[in-house]
């Protein structure tokens, strides 16, 4: 497929600097973008990569188009200037790369569907899944092969699942939730009792619940709450071989990065990042828009809008003055013993040489 | 289901102090809980929230009970006294909360069974499980759907498997072993010689064996030994997305959190406690009842009944103190040169000022 | 089966120290090793273990008998001389231990096989496998019961697949790979715009690429690339619990160990070796044969042949004199409180007795 820059910029309702004639065969990033390429600057502070790129065109921003302008610095070629370049360049990169055909609506026959399920409208339900009974699956879900939908679980229409997903009993996802292969959604608690010396396994008798238009990667684990809910809010984003402890509460539009565990009954707010490999400490509070930077172990509750860094984490400044710090430890401990001689020999001096003072 | 207080306490044996004429409907965690919820108080630090819980009664230790008598705290509202308020709460979250009935025995007619197998009696085996050549499964077994049980595997009694989990070849599980959905065990040990400067896989020809009472989590790797087996003994609880390595030997009654990974041919002690998203190296020995901090990163062996903290971990107290003096690092270093300009002054002055010492 | 040392050493081109005809029946590691067991030593660091081992006979490399019998310190005993002892052990490992025999070649029954698939000769596909659209799996290769082969999935020859594997559409595998049970090669990378103040999918039209001879270990995910291909590079060997994110580019004959994380878009050079639970954030560059410690949390590119320790990491010497300097910190900061106190005792001795310099 080839489209001129003109007609691309036509369908974004986006204006053109330089040759609109110019075909554009498909999309690739700012560095590997060769001739018939067309990519994308968001970020102004890499306007440069402006003049290395081999893409025939270029998506700018308006305002860093202004701003180059001004100072004299705007490269030739050609320019495709729109005030949101990621959401220009997502409609193209889906016009060249549309996603693969959904799986086609119906129940394959080797799935076992058990009793009083209710499935709605334009369902995919792939070989060899296991729905089991009173379960619920929304119109134009699609349950991959493989997968197992326990008891009693909700879905809500358009979900995506699998395949070798496994949802169980009474667990309930909103609409549109994508959930990747291999992971588990409901599985039990880690709690025990210690009665007699042993540990006695504590019933797990609560759910999990899960917002519209949440997405989680793949071999995660979202265990169910011990009672009550575990409850990831809507539109949050969970990365690969996340651990979800149970109880444990998620508000909207987080960000969870890949392998970060977060412990029983913790109550993390909207809009929070937790970046690749942290873990955090059950029962905490972490408030709205805080960000939780990666390998981080937090063992406090966190405010709303701070930044938090380290094993112990302490906010970012302080946590970047004490690595700083660390890198040149060995040189302070130097410091230190230089010190103490120094002031030895000043002590040793003053003791021999030092005339008392003089009685009034 | 509503029973009273005085109902309640007949069933555990247990006093009532207060109304035992209060309906109960329900139990809740102490902070949650609402009016006709039961709920319990174990940990005598958390005694304030007997005065602050909307709970219609609390389970309370009766040495908590009589030390806060004596100190004339204890609250009004009613109470169930009991030795042991673990047991009695677990007693009662049973009761109102009976576990869902196990799916019924039987072979689906999905699931593919090889020779020689022997499936004990009231053994469910779900849709889509396969049960390889010569493999055994223990009277009442439960093996969900999806479930791979490789060849020559031996399950106990009442074991509970899956959905969707894999137990490779010539594994042995004892009784009342749990294992959770997508867990694998028996993967090969990651072992290779390193021969013609390529990486040449040494055979792991290895078992795996689980002693009874046994849970693994979701998303679990548990490696067969390369020569010998793997093994994890009575009682020990692992959580989700655990790691362990071929060769590991893991004691009885131990508690192991999520996204712990343990390192080949490490011995663990019995009732030891390693907390999530801590890493133990290769090779070592961990004693009986020793514990690891979370994150903690373990690089040498761990007498018993020590705890450890941090990477490298040392002992907790140490550990403390080396976090407490990291925190303030940035001050100890504006110390160390505020010392340097002090020293430097008074040597300076020295040399000005000190007249030399009368000679004798 | 019993083979006399003699014999094994026929077959391994070796020379015997010591009786021939003794019999082996076995093989063990050099510590647990009993009577009819060979065992073998490689790393000239524990001749020590030749004194103390049970085993009838051990394989030694020349050069170490030759260092030990020039030293006068061979210990009595039966050995079997080779020069590459790793190799010709693995050999008598597997004669004794031949491998299980490979799956019988044939579709089973209950695989789901799409339309216009290409299946070699040899092939095995176990139980509810499904093998979707258009895909090729070579001559030899195994998949076991439960996988998943993707749309436009290609599988080189004599690959080994599984149980509950999930390849996903279009990625592709060379010869000789081995993805073990519950590993997901494939999955979206993990990629949202900002559009709106909501997270926006980046739809991930890339794929994954790996080479021939990679080993990936249990329960791993591999994400497709955004646009282009994640890749794995010939005779990389990956433990069990790895994520790879998106458009990741691993060299050849790396060694990758369990539950590390590996962030978008990074490079990873030839023989490079990552110890357990490392991180390492995106966009970055780590050289050929470079090392990174376990743990160790890689927040800037990394020189060839270089080794990283720590979070942040460091090199390894100045990160072991960090960790030197920080097991003694509470110590160092006991010394800057006593000289801040020798020297406030300096300057006031100073100010009260020192005569002033006589004037000029």
């Amino acid at each position: 497929m080839t489209r001129t820059v003109a007609e691309l910029a036509a369908l974004l309702g986006a204006r053109v600097e330089g040759d609109g004639t110019t075909p554009i065969c498909g999309v690739a990033p700012i560095d590997t973008a060769t001739a018939g390429h067309l990519t994308f600057l968001a970020n102004p502070k890499y306007t440069d990569r402006l003049k290395d790129t081999h893409a025939s065109a270029v998506i700018v921003a308006t305002a860093v188009v202004d701003s180059l302008r001004e100072r004299r610095l705007l490269p030739r070629g050609t320019l495709i200037v729109h005030d949101d370049p990621y959401y220009a360049f997502l409609r193209i990169l889906v016009l060249f790369n549309p996603p693969p055909a959904s799986p086609p609506p119906g129940i394959d026959a080797t799935a076992v569907v058990g009793q009083r399920v209710h499935i709605g409208e334009r369902v995919h339900v792939g070989p060899h899944c296991v729905i089991a009974d009173d379960a619920t699956v929304g119109d134009g879900s699609v349950i991959m092969a493989g997968s197992y939908a326990g008891a009693k679980t909700v879905l809500g229409s358009e979900c995506m699942i699998g395949p070798n997903a496994t949802i169980l009993r009474e667990c309930t996802l909103g609409s549109r939730v994508r959930i990747h292969p291999g992971t588990v959604i409901g599985s039990d608690g880690f709690g025990y009792a210690p009665i007699g010396g042993k540990h006695e396994k504590i019933p797990q008798v609560g759910g999990v619940t899960i917002g519209d238009d949440v997405e989680i990667g793949a071999g995660c684990t979202v265990d169910r709450a011990t009672m009550g809910q575990t409850t990831i809010g809507r539109g949050t984003k969970i990365d690969n071989l996340v651990q979800i402890a149970h109880n444990v509460q998620i508000g909207e539009d987080c960000i969870i990065i890949a392998q970060v565990g977060i412990s029983g009954s913790t109550k993390i707010g909207d809009h929070v990042t937790i970046a690749g490999q942290a873990g955090i400490v059950g029962h905490l509070e972490i408030g709205d828009n805080a960000v939780v930077a990666a390998q981080s172990g937090v063992g406090k509750s966190i405010p709303p809008g701070t930044v938090w860094l380290g094993t112990p984490a302490h906010e970012i400044g302080l946590q970047r003055r004490i690595y700083a710090t660390i890198s040149s430890l060995p040189d302070h401990v130097k410091t230190i013993h230089a010190l103490e001689k120094r002031l030895a020999a000043l002590e040793e001096q003053l003791a021999a040489r030092i005339v008392p003072p003089t009685k009034p």
